[in-house]
């Protein structure tokens, strides 16, 4: 496949698709056509083929696309062909959750290390993982191939735990602190800022009362 | 101030002017140019400017932005100088960790009920708030006057209960349940879904390991 820049929108759009043929591959559906697909998904036809077209199109036109091949290509565009290993920082509510989340797992992304920074949680498993205490984070980063680093704790620790998993070699950061983090570019990051995501939800809200005053 | 559409993009940025403009304004900065905002947050200047003249401007050319009235007028925009009655579903970790995350209550996101299936869970009580039985729910919403229904429950159940959300007047859906709500336009949705976020991740970090090769 010939090499391009894929936007940010249309790997923001390829999850989705990745998402929704995972289910009609699991109902067993074996082609379904850009129209279908356009129904399900609530989005164009046209959007559908373009953004397919970022990677050399899947499909034969009127024929339809085979669901088990696209869902593999579409794996194999999200680096889902390999595993992940993953360490956690920060096992309150929301890093548990995470680590209890057993898609993630399903999906190649396997939780190596979980770490915080408070005494009384170190030695408690989660999944048969014992949280350990910060001191052990950078060794522990360095000497067990991990890609990944998932941040719940406070937005004031994170910029400096970053610097640390920075140091230790990390490839990629999932940041659920509410800070921008200050990384090399060369290290992917990706943030989930709740507070944003629900003030978006109120601004939407307030759009739609001010349309109904 | 006029009534005008406000694309997307912008109201995705609104949340993170929000946040630079409150620690700012936490840290006591008065004033500050557009030139100085850009530095801090890493977009141009003229991005800054072209999204607060969506909103009438905001600020004087060479003068610079008063953070505090600033910050007041998109606390507003943003629908923040009301609070918001919301009701959770799900109990588990993540909708544990929203609870008691206190940032939300801090902007007026404030959690009036808990409802759960699980009846091991009812009666446990999440900062002061009983977990309810699911049966309890579409009445709570009518009763309490509640804006937004948060919804970390799992994907499979996640559909039909923003049916009942619907029916019971529920203005507005927080939804991390990992599948696409089909509610009525009027209804706002802000979707988490966390698998597609790191799949993001995932596909960066591949992409940075293929420029690498």
């Amino acid at each position: 496949m010939e090499e391009r820049v894929i936007s940010q929108a249309v790997i923001s759009r390829l999850p989705r698709y990745f998402r929704y043929l995972g289910e009609l591959k699991d109902q067993g559906v074996e082609r379904i056509s850009s129209q279908d697909l356009s129904k399900l998904m609530k989005v164009t036809a046209s959007q559908i083929r373009q953004d397919f077209n970022n990677f050399g199109g899947f499909g034969q036109q009127g024929y339809g696309y085979n669901v088990e091949y696209l869902y593999a290509e579409i794996a194999k565009i999200l680096g889902l062909n390999q595993s992940h290993h993953l360490v956690l920082i920060g096992c309150g509510n929301l890093g548990q959750a995470l680590v209890n989340y057993l898609n993630f797992e399903r999906r190649g992304f396997v939780f190596c290390g979980l770490f915080d920074q408070n005494p009384d949680l170190w030695g408690m498993k989660i999944r048969d993982l014992e949280v350990k205490p910060m001191e052990q984070l950078e060794e522990f980063v360095r000497g067990n191939n991990i890609d990944i680093a998932v941040l719940t704790i406070p937005k004031d620790s994170a910029v400096k735990v970053a610097e640390v998993l920075v140091s230790a070699g990390i490839k990629a950061i999932w940041n659920f602190a509410h800070v921008d983090l200050n990384v090399p570019a060369s290290i992917p990051v990706e943030n989930v800022h709740l507070t944003d995501s629900v003030l978006k939800l109120s601004y939407k809200l307030k759009s739609m009362n001010d349309k109904d005053a």
